[in-house]
């Protein structure tokens, strides 16, 4: 765990240090849980997304894209669910004045009581080594019995209290289990309120012609609204998609883990529209086409799982998340929900308009059936750049730090280096950027040894660095180094090109799906 | 004129018939002044992006981009001065409820003005004749000299009054002028008020503890707040450009001409950092630079002019307009402005931190000044499509609407049209689209006669058609048809993709420039 912690902490540093992440408005301490991408993390932020536009709609026939505004008409997101059930339940410590999720506090309290299960259940492995029965000791221990049975039991009764809206019954378990402020120690506690994840705004110019407006909590409603002009003016057929992404907003008492849950963030979706009947045949294939997806960046297999959920939202018959093994351990990247028609009926209801699709095969109209795909760009960002991130010891013993980014997501594709800054090396490096520049993104360094340049672009994640020395003014040949081996081979300036391009291009990235 | 308002209203059906931008939220009525870019539409804005940024940060080796968040620390907004002084004056007719821009309202009176003048003076060219002396006859018929001197005074009274913040003489200045309601004629009117334009919203969980926070007006700030951390983690050296794109904000008040003037929009800005007195050589280079870009995409010399502004903003020490003739006439595409180091300095200021440039070869500290080019990416998009739309006359007799989009910039690269649905003809189209893909946007089209689907193409700015004949059967040939041209080609399948590439790809259409 502590390994895990410093881990993590060393992705946040490195990514500042080396131009990924800046916090937001630094000079003015920062905006919290708001963040802003620096020059490389631009261009690895852009990469991601170019890279997921391409493979899901570029390369599908029956796909399309949309770029819908942020604002949108203030009746969507009564449609959505949004403006009624869109909460946290909020409780406040009249001492410290700190502010809480209630369900996340009792979360926590049950959580204490597992792990100390666990405990008892690691004693007990060690004490009966191979002979242990774990099934067995579980469920007939009585201490470890009555953690657990005692954990369930508070988890149900808050889930009831939250389902059925019985906010004061929160409130009274909070008391009964004697929870206190985790930074004071304080039991004060307010009563439990639901409080509204929506940003919103005024449209218009004074207060009392205006318009309440909300900032997008997500972007699959930007989609849903457009179907039938995206569908008509694109003459989709079912099955087809629309895919999208954009910025989306939610106002998070606890945003916290750096990039992984911001106020501000950007989501890459994707809605299939099918035919009623047919939505578990769908989305068995895009839980596969996406993991395939993910496993083409070459993060390694191991990091990835499907997490089925059991419980399902309002909208939705199935659903499951790609989880990855983020420096926090496995959690959500990715969702895959088959939403059925709520949406788009719950649209057709508050608009009056109908949402119909007309099937020429079989003659009739109907609601068509949605499965979403939904991935957070920001989590994608920082899934590949934490793994991305090692630190290696050398066979001379010395150690490299190495941002193993996928070459075709790399912000910058080659450095080149002149060995010294005379003898008419650098003018000779300058021209093989102006010939490359025009396909990749490269860079020119030449400040300090090599070797530290090498190490310098190890930790942007370059893949290439392109030497230039004396024996290229002979014979027009330059050492290309390659970032995960370190290999250094001699070519002709001329072959460069294509070796990078071989590498780097997202043709040859996909075709790996 | 009304030529003008025609081809406008065709740009605005045209944008909407063929996927390209639909009103936002539509089903609910819409959304005043913002609009959705549709399946075709958000291509051609991707492009457009990426033209831009691949010119600006790619070829660039002093130019770097970033990504900042659009929620930024609201001090921020108090130091560039958007808080104080980033306001429309409006005045409400209290019988109609309507509200308008006061400044527009005497604006508007004043042109009326210049217009009986313009009407005074084109009379007397019918008149004269080539006799006739433009310049004398301003200068002494007495209507046109009362016209002229009146609407100047006019023009000159209502600055005074919005710049010393006397807004009650700019009521009297309506009042006087029996300004009226141009909707309902009635001079019924409220004080005017000073109203600003950011959208508020708030950051965290009640209205106690919440930090007001504005949706940011414009990108710039976010370079300026970064510029230190940007500049040291990417050891750039003066003179350097930060680049960026992303959407701000407006509450405008009248919005209006389509995607030209949105509450939501999306901007594309490189701020230059430069040596002081350094300035007015880079804004020179940055005018004409810039200007070369948008000439590289071929929609006409003829149709860009720069405007030199004659009041500068209160942070610019000169600044220009590239205009573009859009169907309304000649106005603002993109901005160039000296932007001194105002921006910099206020959030040293505010922030009480240094924001200070170490040049080493001067051996000293300094605050760098700024050179702004902004470009609007809706008016780009704007320019773009409504030059590219076309109509034309055939030899036959015949119209045809093509949309001549820089090749580079359209949506769809290809369509690949088998001549009829059998005879095994869709099947090799298909494997031409699976063929081609992974490089371009292609689509499959195979519904009505071909010549309906070559003017459908063209109505899309697809470049090519690619028709697969029973021909192509027996030597593997197919027809490829130039959208502008309409000839037609008889070429080997292999062959295509260089001969899309050719004419498509960025490279070459950047080294147009």
């Amino acid at each position: 765990m502590a390994k895990q912690e410093d881990l993590f902490k060393n992705v946040v540093s490195h990514a500042k240090e080396y131009g990924f992440i800046f916090q937001s408005s630094e000079i003015y301490d920062g905006l919290s849980a708001v963040y802003d991408y620096a020059q490389n993390g631009v261009e690895l932020k852009k990469n991601i997304r170019d890279y997921w536009w391409k493979s899901m709609v570029q390369m599908h026939e029956n796909i399309v894209g949309i770029d819908a505004a942020i604002f949108m008409h203030p009746t969507t997101w009564k449609a959505s669910g949004h403006v009624d059930a869109f909460n946290d339940p909020l409780i406040d410590n009249k001492d410290s004045k700190k502010r809480y999720r209630a369900d996340v506090l009792i979360e926590d309290y049950a959580e204490k009581l597992n792990q100390k299960a666990q405990k008892e259940i690691e004693k007990a492995r060690t004490r009966f080594g191979e002979a242990f029965d774990e099934a067995q000791f579980v469920s007939t221990n009585p201490r470890v019995v009555e953690y657990l049975s005692k954990k369930n039991e508070i988890l149900q009764r808050m889930a009831r209290g939250l389902e059925s809206g019985d906010l004061a019954d929160v409130k009274a378990l909070i008391e009964e289990l004697e929870i206190a402020d985790p930074e004071t120690g304080s039991k004060n506690w307010t009563e439990v309120r639901q409080f509204n994840l929506m940003f919103g705004t005024k449209l218009g110019a004074s207060a009392d012609s205006a318009m309440d407006l909300y900032l997008r909590p997500e972007t699959a409603q930007g989609i849903f609204v457009n179907f039938l002009n995206v569908q008509k003016t694109g003459r989709m057929k079912i099955p087809f998609g629309i895919a999208q992404t954009g910025k989306a907003f939610r106002n998070e008492i606890v945003a916290r883990q750096f990039i992984f849950r911001m106020r501000e963030f950007e989501q890459m979706e994707m809605q299939f529209f099918v035919k009623p009947g047919e939505e578990m045949k769908y989305y068995e294939y895009w839980k596969e086409t996406r993991l395939k997806w993910h496993l083409s960046l070459g993060l390694g297999k191991e990091n990835y799982r499907f997490h089925d959920h059991e419980k399902l939202a309002h909208y939705a018959n199935a659903a499951a998340d790609i989880e990855f093994n983020f420096p926090f351990g496995f959690k959500e990247l990715e969702g895959i929900h088959s939403r059925t028609d709520f949406d788009l009926k719950a649209h057709e209801e508050f608009s009056g308009k109908k949402l119909q699709y007309f099937d020429t095969e079989e003659n009739k109209n109907y609601v068509p059936y949605v499965v979403e795909t939904s991935v957070g760009l920001d989590r994608m960002f920082l899934a590949v750049f934490s793994k991305a991130l090692q630190e290696e010891t050398l066979e001379d013993g010395s150690t490299r730090t190495v941002l193993r980014l996928p070459s075709v997501l790399a912000p910058t594709k080659a450095a080149v280096l002149p060995l010294v800054k005379k003898d008419g090396l650098p003018e000779v490096a300058r021209q093989i950027i102006e010939d490359l520049k025009w396909d990749f993104n490269v860079a020119y360094d030449e400040k300090d040894a090599v070797g530290r340049r090498y190490r310098r672009q190890d930790a942007l994640g370059t893949p290439f660095c392109i030497t230039v020395d004396h024996q290229t003014l002979e014979d027009q040949t330059v050492t290309i180094r390659h970032r995960d081996s370190m290999q250094q081979d001699r070519v002709k300036i001329e072959e460069l090109r294509g070796i990078i391009n071989n590498e780097v291009s997202m043709r040859n990235w996909l075709m790996k799906m």
